[in-house]
């Protein structure tokens, strides 16, 4: 399926995207017929319910009740107390704080959130090596919504040179094998005006 | 389905209660195998996975992928940004500061915090009318657990009387409904030591 993406700087506020996601929040996707699904979460299960009965084995969110909780519960995992811990913090500090001007609302960064950040980092890092060395993809057997959840938020830490992959072994390898899977590639080129990617982010053997 | 209760104070991380939930928030429900389904959202998902179809038209969570879309996005809306903007302020400084004192690690109540939750539950109790002047439900035309899940987040303001009910009437008729279902009922005959429930908060004629 081929997706355009759109950018969208969601602090402005526009009114055509407040009407698409009254939360405001990214990502949102369109679909061909114009319906708005908004959030990551929602977004993986719109695809699956979907697109998922075609995609057999290689299905994103399994069919079992009870595999689907381990998913969604991963999916939630990241998407949610990750990005509360870890992603909004860095986020907030070292990029929206560029795109609004100390003098029009914004402010300077705040070392001591960003220093929060850096720790909660390890502790998400180990976590995904414990899943990782227990299981072949973080919510089991198969490849899952979990794992790209994941490793999308990990992957904008790791832009900005954050992740200490050096510290988890098993979580290091696990993002490797995710980074080199072609579907995984265009992201890693795409970059953010005035913020070059780390030296390592779109090295397939960081 | 019978549920019985089991009360957990999640501050005092339990190690057998992380086991069901590494997150460590509630609430979890455990199926009768002793599958652990952490989080509300988690739980509407797998209800209706294990008992919806059943429910024929009475269903929660309704059939149609589109219409989905719009009950996952109300139970995101209230799950999260309810609870970050209103719920987490309001619990945090009325109720669970009163559970751990001062002097281990406890504050007292922050002001600030309760001023800004007493503000934001205005623009979401307009929300909710909003959405109940163009619909039966929040969702649409058929109950879903998008009204459960929001009712259950504005009945734990509202036990604390910060609900100011009587700036929206459509909201006040959708809560009104609600609170009539018999299912509702024994929610709100509980309350909670310590805290006595606002004078209107079990009052079907509120």
């Amino acid at each position: 399926m081929a997706t355009d993406l759109i950018e969208e700087r969601p602090w402005e506020r526009r009114e055509a995207f407040l009407h698409l996601n009254p939360a405001g929040v990214l990502p949102v996707l369109v679909d061909a017929t114009g319906l708005a699904i908004p959030g990551a979460a929602l977004i993986c299960e719109y695809l699956d319910e979907t697109y998922g009965d075609a995609l057999g084995e290689q299905r994103l969110l399994p069919r079992d009740p009870r595999a689907r909780v381990e998913t969604r519960r991963l999916i939630e995992w990241f998407g949610i107390k990750f990005h509360a811990e870890v992603g909004e913090y860095l986020i907030t500090e070292k990029i929206l704080k560029r795109f609004v001007p100390v003098g029009e609302g914004g402010s300077s960064p705040d070392t001591v959130a960003i220093r929060a950040a850096k720790s909660n980092v390890r502790y998400h890092l180990r976590y995904v090596g414990y899943l990782a060395r227990r299981r072949n993809w973080l919510a089991g057997d198969r490849l899952s919504y979990a794992d790209f959840i994941a490793a999308a938020h990990l992957s904008v830490i790791d832009y900005l040179g954050d992740v200490p992959w050096e510290e988890d072994s098993a979580a290091k390898e696990w993002y490797a094998r995710l980074k080199s899977r072609p579907s995984f590639r265009p992201l890693l080129a795409e970059t953010m005006r005035g913020t070059p990617p780390s030296a390592s982010y779109a090295d397939l053997d960081f």
